[in-house]
């Protein structure tokens, strides 16, 4: 064991945090006020200059990149077949906030994230551990480089943790998921078929996901049915769910 | 000079492409089957599988991925003090269609990539270019791996080609870029103001940009400037303008 190591492990004032890392990530983290950042919340952190606290947001902000980056690429190798819809769909299945939350959540970041509970309502709570995991991914990239980062995403995230085979089966439906919310939160919705506009293709049709009166996503397709589901897919990304 | 890259360079079959490339990237190309791809429509593409085309779409959907995690450490470290919504808007600048294209025109690809101009308006041919220089993207980082790739992309991309600072003054105005395109294509748009639902505050505003009578994006905000300009970047969205 080298030296260092055996400092961080055993005799450093920080080895507790440093052992809680090592049993987390599997690895012996190099500089820790990186992922002391990771975990910091910004209702807890402190203005360092003007506007900008230290909190985990940047490194939010970066993780994101990169988790972007290697996921794209283990789809690509995993799929030489499919195209780059069926990639890119999958891969914000992977990503997205309700899977890293759940992910965050297995790895126990609950008990390591700052945050101060009277600034945030109960909603915003679940997505503080996505945002950490995505935060997490900053600073080991920061700490140690591409290649090691997407190594230990690969075999300490990935493989354990994430069935990608089983989120390719899951179809995203934009339609219930918008008529569920809108059940949920007694709002109307109705799809509107529109008129076309002279001058267009016959064969396409115009749908609006209209919400209580108001147009909240509006597609253009070659099929009703698939009007529809862009219109709800518009919907949901404006509506945020 | 090594055998392999002497041989690549003056012997080979392929040595005029690999002088090509040699002039465009900087570095001579390993696998030139890869950069063959990132710059194969797939109007000119041949089925390798099921519906699965040689073209460049599945290396755009690499590249892009690996280039917005090169851009987010770019930004991240050149720009110390300023937020992950700062970091996000300058990178979204950067890696904007309209960028890539005129990246990917100053780079000289219009020369390189293969086409087939009967399957395309020339309203399309544009983006070309920019989806080329993602999938180039693609192909150096299989060829050559991460690190490499952030150099390239920052010494002979970044630094000659891209003024930073400059995209950092320019405010994406979506209301003008939208009243533009309006007037360019003939179409006829509208910003209506909208009542709002019952038990909504009485201080927001609902906006909805209305192009040929159809709703192209609807924005809520508490000032109608505010609604207004979402209703134009999401119209812009829509429209992939």
């Amino acid at each position: 064991m080298p030296i260092s190591r055996f400092y961080k492990l055993y005799l450093s004032p920080n080895r507790k945090y440093v052992k809680i890392l090592k049993n987390l990530l599997g690895f012996v983290p190099g500089n820790l006020s990186l992922y002391r950042m990771a975990f910091r919340h910004k209702s807890v952190a402190q203005n360092i200059k003007k506007g900008v606290k230290n909190s985990n947001e940047r490194l939010e902000f970066l993780g994101d990149a990169v988790l972007g980056s290697v996921i794209a690429e283990v789809l690509f190798k995993l799929y030489p077949f499919e195209d780059e819809g069926f990639l890119t769909e999958l891969r914000s299945k992977i990503v997205s906030r309700v899977n890293l939350n759940a992910l965050g959540k297995k790895l126990g970041f609950d008990k390591l994230i700052e945050y101060d509970n009277r600034m945030l309502n109960s909603s915003r709570q679940g997505s503080l551990l996505g945002d950490a995991f995505e935060a997490l991914i900053g600073a080991v990239y920061l700490d140690k480089g591409y290649d090691f980062t997407k190594n230990f995403l690969i075999n300490h995230i990935i493989k354990p943790h994430i069935d990608i085979h089983k989120l390719e089966q899951t179809e995203t439906n934009f339609k219930s998921k918008l008529i569920e919310w809108c059940q949920r939160h007694g709002r109307d919705i109705i799809f509107e078929l529109v008129t076309n506009q002279d001058g267009e293709s016959t064969k396409l049709f115009t749908v609006q996901a209209n919400i209580d009166g108001e147009v909240m996503g509006s597609g253009k397709e070659f099929s009703k049915k698939n009007a529809e589901k862009l219109a709800a897919e518009k919907a949901c990304e404006a509506l945020g769910i």
